[in-house]
């Protein structure tokens, strides 16, 4: 953990909140019992109107701020963005982030053990949709005795539990900020997702999803799920001025016979490999099918107008110039459809080179808008 | 075949050309002979002078036009564009088509015996560039008793082929036409290409490329690969517009447990699968290093301009609106250093809703430009 660093949370330790009480999912089946992980960061003020809950994207945890320990070299995924004196100050605000249902990192999922079986999970793991961790993390707010959120926030997958929060239990949202996020995704964005997860559940190591029962993990096929990730996550030209045609090893050399490596190959393939080292492959399955089925006007005619009539938060959207999984058209279509439905919404597309990952980075515009919006969340208790 | 077309080539036999002195590779090794499978649609006229040479891209073959077989169903790869009356003209031009070396489809590559061990190449064929192509079709051509091309004409990698021919054998092309290419591939493209790469070659199948020895293939990475292909090669709205969200199976309604499939998924995963049926695995990872490799002004001080400036032939040079990995911007880039080293040139950049994918399609503006461009070509023999 940095010692300069004064506007970090500090220290954080992760907690566990076992629900015994059956939560019922969209796709029918229940789970008897289920184990929550989360961070929190912040106080929570007296009547507990100062909340907010940070929903993660595909591949994210709980740990979204702050380090685990003093030997801690990274923080939480979203430190940039949640500390005191940052755009979510955790001066004013007391600040949630839980590792959904169906993760890997601690919350009930595929690697957990099957009650009924005594092993794990794994593949009979249910399905689950983005509804299904909002029911989910209502509980957990109802254990810390927050009934309304001052604010529910999430990127990209994040911002459709933000806005199924705000369609879910509207007297309960007070405002709504969507990030990199869209309505329902494209039919390119569907192709990509069902690549990686051809490219897991191909891998013989794969075994139907059984590998732990197999003591074994598909590990290559994961690794290319996240390298096309990760290429579809920068933009073109953010991988360009990163790497441009910058060789690693070899030389273009007539008469040379060694390969020639660039040096985009193999960052891509070390960050495949990292990432195949610590992510569960069911989880990335069970996640991006997630993200496909979600299509937040389905039950209201297909409407967006329809559904948002239902919401009564004050929305944030903002969106990245060079986002190209997760466009700005996308979140323009939400921003419509709000004005449309008479909402309050600030919409904001922010210039970047970093495309969807742009939400997870430094960015003096996106900061100053996130800020600008959180602050005129009031967060005095009413007494 | 279909009877009623009256604009096809009609029958066409390929036919294999065994070279029986060594090529000389720019990596230092030396092929001690080899053959190329080819196919002529037209007929040469008395100087030699009215001669087509198609270069073909990443999958494509020798057999560019016309049908192998009565009952043959779909016609060689760029039927549209060569025949009697469309824009490479049969009815003009002798039009010549060739499997690259290092193909999968006849010409000598990493499924032909290795003469010095009795035994197929596999993974110890010598890695090719752009050059090496250009100087084996000057073999097959001189075979012909061609020693000037009327034209050389490529899309996409076949782009690459007709740039180099243009500046290693500048008094022996006359016209020049560069579909969809580039001068050099982006970091983006690279990494697409490294991971379609990393899931054939992290197939437990692929052996280290010596398969064919252990009676198997990498069949599900190179399904993968063409996965990541078939994507990047469409534009989003073209996915969007011919799939949109529309379900195969499966249904939404809340408490179905039956997982969902959309008609994008089962369509990527038939294209993965017919490739991976069809496609050697050596000759995909060539292929695309070829891709990568390439780079047209390198031993020009990387100054397109005086690489250009050895070119003596008439360029045309065509671009696609929505082609992302072969963007418009790469083809005025052509543009631009042709018109610096005071070349002709004509340039076009084509609306078409089809990606990368549409330098294959139909397209009546493209049709146009390039048979306007083709119908310029000088074809009465010198007499």
């Amino acid at each position: 953990m940095p010692k300069s660093d004064t506007n970090s949370v500090g220290l954080v330790t992760p907690q566990i909140l076992d629900i015994d009480e059956p939560l019922s999912l969209a796709c029918g089946r229940v789970l008897p019992r289920y184990q929550l992980i989360y961070e929190t960061y912040g106080q929570l003020n007296a009547d507990a109107s100062n909340a907010v809950l940070i929903c993660h994207a595909l591949s994210g945890t709980h740990h979204a701020a702050g380090f685990h320990s003093e030997s801690d070299r990274k923080p939480g995924w979203w430190d940039h963005y949640i500390g005191p004196g940052k755009p979510i100050d955790t001066r004013r605000f007391f600040v949630v982030a839980v590792n959904n249902l169906g993760g890997c990192a601690g919350s009930t999922g595929p690697t957990s053990i099957n009650p009924d079986t005594g092993k794990p999970w794994g593949p009979d793991f249910p399905t689950l949709r983005v509804r299904d961790w909002v029911h989910s993390q209502a509980k957990l707010g109802e254990s810390l005795g927050i009934h309304t959120w001052a604010a529910v926030v999430g990127g990209s997958l994040g911002g459709m539990q933000a806005m199924r929060w705000a369609l879910e239990y509207p007297d309960r949202v007070r405002h709504c900020v969507v990030i990199a996020s869209a309505m329902k995704l494209t039919a390119q964005n569907i192709a990509f997702n069902e690549t990686a997860r051809n490219a897991i559940m191909s891998d013989p190591n794969f075994c139907d999803g059984d590998y732990l029962a197999h003591h074994t993990s598909p590990k290559n096929g994961l690794a290319t799920a996240r390298m096309i990730g990760h290429i579809t996550y920068m933009s073109g030209d953010g991988l360009g001025e990163k790497f441009g045609r910058a060789l690693r090893t070899g030389s273009f050399a007539q008469g040379s016979d060694e390969l020639v490596e660039f040096q985009v190959q193999s960052y891509l393939r070390y960050q495949g490999d990292v990432f195949s080292d610590n992510f569960d492959a069911n989880t990335y399955v069970l996640m991006t099918r997630a993200l496909d089925y979600f299509d937040l006007a389905r039950e209201y005619h297909d409407d967006p107008v329809a559904a948002f009539a239902h919401a009564s938060a004050r929305f944030l959207v903002v969106s990245f110039t060079t986002d190209w999984r997760f466009s700005p058209e996308r979140s323009r279509e939400i921003a419509h459809a709000l004005m449309a439905a008479n909402k309050s919404v600030c919409y904001a597309e922010i210039e970047s080179n970093f495309g969807h990952d742009a939400f997870l980075l430094p960015n003096p515009r996106y900061e100053q808008v996130f800020r600008n919006f959180m602050d005129t969340i009031d967060t005095e208790p009413r007494t």
